[in-house]
C-alpha cells in the first residue's frame, strides 16, 4: 500500500468528532477542550491544543556513521517544530521519546538529549518529558509537539480558487546537507499571518510536488504552477550539475521533486499577496517569499519553463507505506 | 549511566518554568497556558494540559514471534494510557508513531493500527495524528497522550509522612501474559479521586521496589512496608513454584520486584483511608485496593513476613539508560 492510501484507510478508520476540528491529514491535529462548548465565554479558540508526533531513524532520515548524535537530535526535534510553522503556531511543550543502541554511551545519549533541548530552547520552548530504551537495533528518536491554538490555526484546507500559491525560501538539494541544519520557519509564519490573511499552508518535507497535491485534497481545489517561477535553490543546481539525485535531471525539477526543504507553502488571496509583497520582508532576515502559482478550481497542471501546461510530475518523495498521517 | 541517574543528569538540564508546573520525574508532564495567568477568572487549572510520551520495542517490551501486531500495537497504546490512570485524568488525545519492519506488509499495518485505536476508543480518546516509516530494522511503537487538567491532578509528589500506601490490584508475575493484556486502571482512578483526597499516586511499571522509591524521592518522605500485606497475584505464586523469574525466589519477593504490574500506587491521609475502604468499591467490578504499608518522614524500610524490619530490596527492574523521565 502507498503512502496515501494507507493514509486514507486510516482517515477512514477514525470517525469525525467534535472534539477534534483538526484530525489526521494535516500537520498537526487540533483538539478542543469539551466542557469549552457548554462554559458561557470560554468556547474560544484559547482551549485548543495544537499536536503533532514525528520520528527520525539512524539511516532513513540521518546516518550516524556521517551526522552526530547532536545533529540528528536537533533535526529530529526541528522536523516537528517545523510542522508547528506550518500551522503558525509557536511550540508550548516536547516530548521525546528515544530508542537507543546498545553502543550508546553516556556521551552519545547526552548530546543526543543536548540536540533535542538546544533545538526545543531557540523557540523558548521546554523539553517536559521523554522516555528513553535501550535496544539492539539502531537509534529511533521520536518527537512530539503542543502548541496552544493563539491565534486561528492555518490548517491545509483553507486554499480557494483564485489564491496565490506561494512559497518561502529556495527548494531542492537539501540532501546535501539541509535537510540536517535547517531552522523551522516558526518566526517567519508568525510574521506572515500577522501581515496577510493566509488561508491555508503545509510544510514541505516530501518534495513540492507531492506535497501540493495534498493542500489542494485537503482544500478541494486544484492548481497551476509555473515551473519558471519556483525558486531553485543552489544546492539544486549543485545536484543537477553533478548528475545525480532522485532520477530527476534538471535544478527546477529537483527544486520540484526533492524532499526535507522544510519551507513553508501557503495560498492566499491575490490582493492579500499584493498587499504582504509590500510590507515583507517584516524583519531584517526574513526569508524570500515567491508566488509560485494559482489555486484553481480542480485538476494539477504545472507550466513547463517553455510556458507549455502539461501534467502534474510523479515526482516527489512517495513512501513504501505512509509517513505522516497527522 | 543507570536510569535514575540520567533522570537526574535530565532533570539538571531543564530549568524551572511557570508554566510548566509539573515536569519530567512524574506520570505526566503539565503544561500551563501562559496567558491564563494574565486574565481574569482564566487563570483556571482547566488550562492545563497533561503530556506522555512512551514507547514499545520488539523484542524489549513486547516480541513479536509470540505476540501480534494487533497486540504490540495494543499494549503500546494501554502503557501510555496507564499513565493517564496514575495522573487521575481522561485521556483527550493519541498521538501514535510507528517504524515498520520491512517485512510488514498492509495486513500488518493495519492490524497494528486497530490495535492502537481499539485500545484507545475504549476510554473514548481519538487517535488525531500520527507517522509511518519502514526501516530495516524491527517494530517500534511510540505513543503520546495529552489530557485535560480536568481538576487538580496527581502527582508523584503529594505524599505526606502518617499517610496510608495502597496499591490497587495484585501484584507480580506479569511476565506470564498480563503486561500484553492488562486494562489502564482509569476508571478506578477516576473512581479513587471522586472518593478520597489522594495526595499521591503513580503507575507501577518498573515494579513496586523501584517505583516506590521514587513516590517517595519526588514527595521528600520516606515508607514502610510490610510485606505481608502485599497482594500477590496468583501469577507471581506460579512464577515462584517454577522457580523462574529474575533472580527473585518467593512469590512475594516477586509482588515486590517484578515489573509491568500497571496497577496504582498512591498514599492518602489515615482518615481518608478510612473513609475510602467504607465506599469501596464503588461500582461492580471495581478492583482490589490493598494498604500495604506507611509513609515515614524519610527512609526505606521493608517489614518482612516474619515481621522484622529490614533494608529495601534492591529489586525492581532498573534499565541499562533511563526509561521513563517524564
Amino acid at each position: 500500500m502507498k503512502e496515501n492510501d494507507f493514509l486514507r484507510w486510516i482517515a477512514a478508520q477514525l470517525p469525525g468528532r467534535a472534539d477534534v476540528p483538526i484530525n489526521v491529514g494535516d500537520d498537526m491535529a487540533a483538539v478542543r477542550r469539551p466542557e469549552a462548548r457548554s462554559e458561557p465565554g470560554r468556547g474560544s479558540i484559547g482551549d485548543m491544543a495544537l499536536l503533532k508526533i514525528d520520528q527520525c531513524l539512524d539511516q532513513v532520515h540521518f546516518d550516524l556513521r556521517v551526522h552526530s548524535a547532536q545533529a540528528a537530535g536537533r533535526k529530529a526535534v526541528n522536523r516537528c517544530l517545523s510542522d508547528c510553522a506550518a500551522m503558525a503556531c509557536r511550540p508550548a511543550a516536547i516530548l521525546l521519546s528515544v530508542a537507543l543502541p546498545q553502543t550508546a554511551d553516556d556521551a552519545f545519549a547526552q548530546a543526543l538529549f543536548t540536540g533535542c533541548r538546544d533545538a526545543a530552547a531557540a523557540f523558548d520552548c521546554p523539553i517536559v518529558g521523554g522516555d528513553t530504551g535501550v535496544w539492539d537495533q539502531r537509534l529511533a528518536i521520536t518527537v512530539a509537539a503542543m502548541a496552544w491554538a493563539h491565534s486561528r490555526p492555518v490548517s491545509r484546507s483553507g486554499a480557494k480558487a483564485g489564491d496565490a500559491i506561494c512559497v518561502t525560501g529556495q527548494l531542492g538539494g537539501s540532501i546535501l546537507g539541509r535537510h540536517m541544519t535547517f531552522t523551522p520557519r516558526i518566526e517567519d509564519a508568525q510574521r506572515l499571518v500577522a501581515l496577510a490573511d493566509i488561508r491555508a499552508m503545509m510544510d514541505l518535507s516530501d518534495g513540492l510536488a507531492m506535497d501540493l497535491p495534498r493542500l489542494c485534497h485537503m482544500s478541494g481545489v486544484g492548481a497551476q504552477v509555473e515551473l519558471a517561477r519556483v525558486p531553485v535553490h543552489a544546492d539544486a543546481v549543485r545536484l543537477a550539475n553533478a548528475g545525480e539525485g532522485t532520477g530527476t535531471t534538471t535544478a527546477a525539477m529537483h527544486a520540484l521533486a526533492d524532499g526535507e526543504d522544510y519551507e513553508l507553502l501557503f495560498t492566499l488571496a491575490q490582493p492579500e499577496w499584493t498587499k504582504l509583497q509590500g510590507s515583507w520582508p517584516a524583519a531584517p532576515g526574513g526569508c524570500q517569499i515567491t508566488r509560485i502559482g494559482t489555486v484553481t478550481g480542480g485538476g494539477l497542471v504545472l507550466v513547463d519553463v517553455a510556458g507549455m501546461a502539461g501534467k502534474w510530475p510523479n515526482g516527489g518523495w512517495e513512501h513504501e507505506t505512509a509517513r505522516t498521517h497527522g
